[in-house]
């Protein structure tokens, strides 16, 4: 398949350019008659849009959100849901120095490899700009998540560069600037930004993603398990390295006899698996880390070479983030939303006959 | 999509339970005119077999493969190839009482609540066994990745519980039971694993992936990202709860001007990206790892319930891995070979105009 | 994606040659707790099968159909069902005459261009043998309309050469070996048939399918409309030319005003459509008709030429069907039942909080 | 699959509605490097706009194409091609009549079983309206056939209800407002349509398609044949009722003897098959028609119920085409178009190591 689609039931095709005219896609496969309106989606935009502080890129975008069909009277139809954002700042600027050249740490070498042909403005389809599609359509999974089964998602910053959250608040995250969970943390981090800054560096970070409330059942043995296509999911966003399921890479230490969640009549008595077993989600929260490089476009210089193998120096100038995790909060939930509600569907549709179920207590099956 | 398929262009679909008569599985999109025959499916799953050292379950299973179509006078046709292994140790012992019990750690739980009905010996569709076709099926990707693009894919154990490698010898990886890259710490492993077996535990481990040769361009953006499905590919294995591309979860502490590969005219000067740029492979080696958690099968017992929602107390007899992480080697293998094989054929499929190339080096392109 | 699938929820995968070892398939997608067991399969295959009468080749397969997986006590688990018919009837006979030289309206041309390697060994997989397994995943779908939803599939045979049905009687398609609905035209087929035997020629046919009782919603706009896909799974069949769903092409005569299904309190008041409106079930019976072209495997002698391109004169010999519609019967019930089945399962998988209702009665909906 | 796409690696996905803000889509799979702008799209969507003649409606849409993403320096770079029309024409009347009311004969009563909520204004989704992106996208594969294959595709109408074309000059179809190729019977035409307004009735048609240079060996057996996904595309277009490949249901009473298309080293002596063989390209014409129902909205009363299921009269008023074969012609092109081109790419894909040939004359191929 042609890669600018993700999901089975609940579908999202993308397409646009960091410098072209207009963003946009499609969102098929929203059951009928959920209440939507764009305002629904400008939320979780407006989270991820660039300038919201002095940490982020000061870069200008409107990221206004249109959706173009798939909505009538103020309910969704079951057709597909166009969604539109135009491009309101291409400064019409000089590309013709970075034309031939390949930033190192981004895709212009790949990109040109592989298509022979590429849109070299700001990154063109590899610019994490695409990702502003990404967000919307996971509003509109977030909500039928919400609405309907009463499930949350959540995303926060859980490190950034050698700064760790110790302590989770959730009710801290949507009150600072770094959505941290960590409030005695905030100086630090400031402090750290600010270094940076003058560094002309940037950092990498780890975000968290947890969802509560997924009824149990969710993913398809034995390739399209809830956690492989979380890791797909994840994995796909830009500037991602790593992705762990629940305990994730501490499972490396332990043992057996401690990394097991033992069950009771009350439920589950722990959570190292993350909310996922044997690729089936247990009704308990779902939760999934990931690793965020530091965004190669930096004002120290680089060697890297040219279309013609030559030598040159690089120094990215323009508006960058420092550290590419912050904007990266509402793209984890969007992700996670994504995959979520595609196999929510798919479980109604692969097994219409059983009950969706809120773990941890089990049902009485008969 | 029904989940028990993975790849567009080359497909791996497979059956099979535990204990049931037999597995098997097709592969589709196997290009025309390759030698196969059984014997080059047969090396990794000997490599995979129970009960080839002391360190691995005593559970013996013959898992002989038969290729019974798409292979016709020593060639593949281009037609479906049908694989089967006869199960032929199923020992035909009293399940009655686990029928109604949750394993703690297992997909027992999820599957129930998923399906309402399950196989319950062995762990059914769940249970490792599985993975004997993903062997078979990564078998025939690394052949032709082998004979026609000289791409070569290898992997080790990298760290066993607490024991990591420090060295990293590919000649010593198959000259030792645990695959272990590392001649210093074998003693140690040795004594580790006999501990382990006395205090009837288990232990997690960290398998390192590598495919050197692969030619550049290789990945779909932005959702089928070569990471992305490496990613789904590796995290759909039994028992992984991370995956790391490249420098994985090392670059939350890195900076930009330290993680980002730059280039000469005699190629990259390193390899933090794991041979991965926006998505597409750049042509340096691929490089993953995976988290595999501790086995849950263990002879510690451990509180559970049953399908009445009653406490039981449960000890996991029988032959099973003190180390999932050791026999896990051929299936990393296996599945990195049938992700890249399935980029391979598709980017000669969406770009049929532009040659394959190896990096480092970039061709001229005019 | 590779092409031995079809379907999305309920997927059906098959492999096998002619004169391979064996036809096998994957057919996944199928809902927890359905009753099945081999007899539930060996019944259409039964009605498939070679040398059930004069009519009809006198090659002889047992078919006997076994299910390797995916059933567990009697019922269905939910995970992939392994399916096998071992070919028993190869007869080691001299293929050398065959094997450079292309049968004129067989695949053996465009095999031989398409893949430059083939197994020209009676057609190898597009031997229309490959349909054993449709027949043994179909009996499945069947099973679960029927049981689940009260869907009935019959076919039957509606023309053969210049003789057409003009009585329509079900009771009747069954009782005699041509499975025609029109009694008082058999001894005319009787007759036909063995003049056609003389000539060593074969003749077309027109096969009917019907599904009573499928529920109204069906089909996924605008690409996968329940007609299209009927029409994708019924011209996979191998020999069919032509689909028409409802009055097919009647409709090109016909005008707006009579066309037109019209609507009373009652219902429907006929059944023009066939069932389908804009892509979607009416709750009226699914009605399509194929056109199924003369096998070419006649014994009258035919020019081609060789993988030379040289003039070479061919003869078919061997035991074929003079009518391959004759045993399309239940290949074309088990596609109906693929298609029909993968579309219940995705409208409630797309549309979890609509319940399925069946027509013509439009349910009170508020 | 959520069903508003079509296609694997020539993908394409649409969205919007009749009376809605905008119709879009987005083409995805285009190799990069073809030369494209917005021109090359509008030609098709000319030919299929609304008001071109007196035969068609008179309703006025601009249907102005813009392409929003995909080329950059009028080529394209491999990446999403996003495709939007903006609609403006919907005049704002009063849709309150037809709000609970079914048309017969349209999606009307589908619909809204199916979602329990639709768009009622102007057949919303269901409304061949939505075939304009199809066209768009169409017009990209067109060029893309041409250029690089050579290949060339036309359709044109071969019957207007009782009046068939009898001689076909494929010159005449671009120069009369039938697209028919039979100059003989233009004037029929015209005096069969103005009766036809009278009546405030409507007709039915058929369209031939036909593709002239396709390479041999396109299609993917078994369930993926060229022939069985050209019977899904083209019987996804709205008022499709039947689709015929090469000589269709004429081969009901076809012999084998003449059906079959002998070979000689000069190539077919003739085309029964319509340029397909086992599902694969041989090389001739590749020759489809379907058969195109007379439209339902006419302004003859017919009976019909409301959601209430209570009797109501519909008289359908508004600007309609008494024959939608007529505006179907460059509809059809473009889903050929599409069809051949994802298989022009998964064929190169599968297959990377045969070369694409054209036939009838095969290569030595050694």
């Amino acid at each position: 398949m042609a890669g600018n689609s993700i999901g089975q039931l609940f579908k999202v095709t993308t397409f646009g350019e960091s410098h072209g005219l207009a963003l946009g896609g499609v969102v098929d496969g929203v059951p009928a008659g959920l209440e939507l309106d764009e305002a629904d989606l400008q939320v979780d935009l407006d989270r991820r849009k660039p300038g919201q502080s002095r940490y982020t890129t000061q870069r200008r975008e409107g990221d206004e959100i249109k959706i173009l069909s798939g909505v009538f009277e103020g309910k969704t139809t079951g057709t597909s849901i166009g969604l539109l954002i135009e491009n309101t700042d291409q400064r019409s600027k000089d590309y013709s120095k970075i034309k031939d050249v390949f930033r190192p740490g981004h895709g212009d070498y790949s990109y040109w490899h592989k298509y022979g042909h590429r849109d070299y403005r700001g990154g063109g389809r590899s610019s994490a700009r695409e990702t502003a599609i990404r967000v919307a359509a996971g509003g509109i999974a977030k909500k039928y998540l919400k609405q309907v089964h009463g499930v949350e998602i959540h995303a926060c910053l859980s490190q950034l560069g050698p700064i760790k959250a110790e302590q989770f608040d959730w009710q801290q995250v949507e009150q600072n600037p770094f959505f941290f969970p960590d409030v005695t943390k905030l100086d630090a981090l400031d402090e750290y930004m600010r270094d940076l800054k003058k560094q002309g560096d940037s950092v990498g970070a780890k975000v968290k993603v947890v969802a509560k409330g997924v009824p149990v059942g969710l993913g398809e043995p034995v390739f399209d398990r809830l956690d492989a296509e979380l890791a797909h999911s994840l994995m796909s966003i830009n500037a991602v390295k790593g992705v762990e399921i629940g305990d994730g890479f501490e499972v490396v230490e332990q043992k057996g006899s401690e990394h097991r969640d033992e069950l009771t009549p009350d439920g589950f008595t722990s959570n190292h698996a993350g909310g996922v077993l044997a690729g089936i989600s247990t009704g308990q929260d779902i939760i999934a880390s990931i690793a965020l490089k530091p965004t190669s476009s930096i004002t120290i210089p680089g060697q890297s070479i040219n279309t013609q193998n030559e030598s040159v120096e690089m120094i990215t100038k323009g508006r960058h983030d420092p550290c590419v995790g912050i904007r990266a909060i509402p793209i984890a939930e969007a992700m996670m939303a994504i995959t979520l509600m595609d196999h929510l569907l798919r479980q109604r549709g692969q097994n219409p006959h059983v009950e969706l179920s809120h773990g941890p207590i089990p049902a009485q099956r008969t």
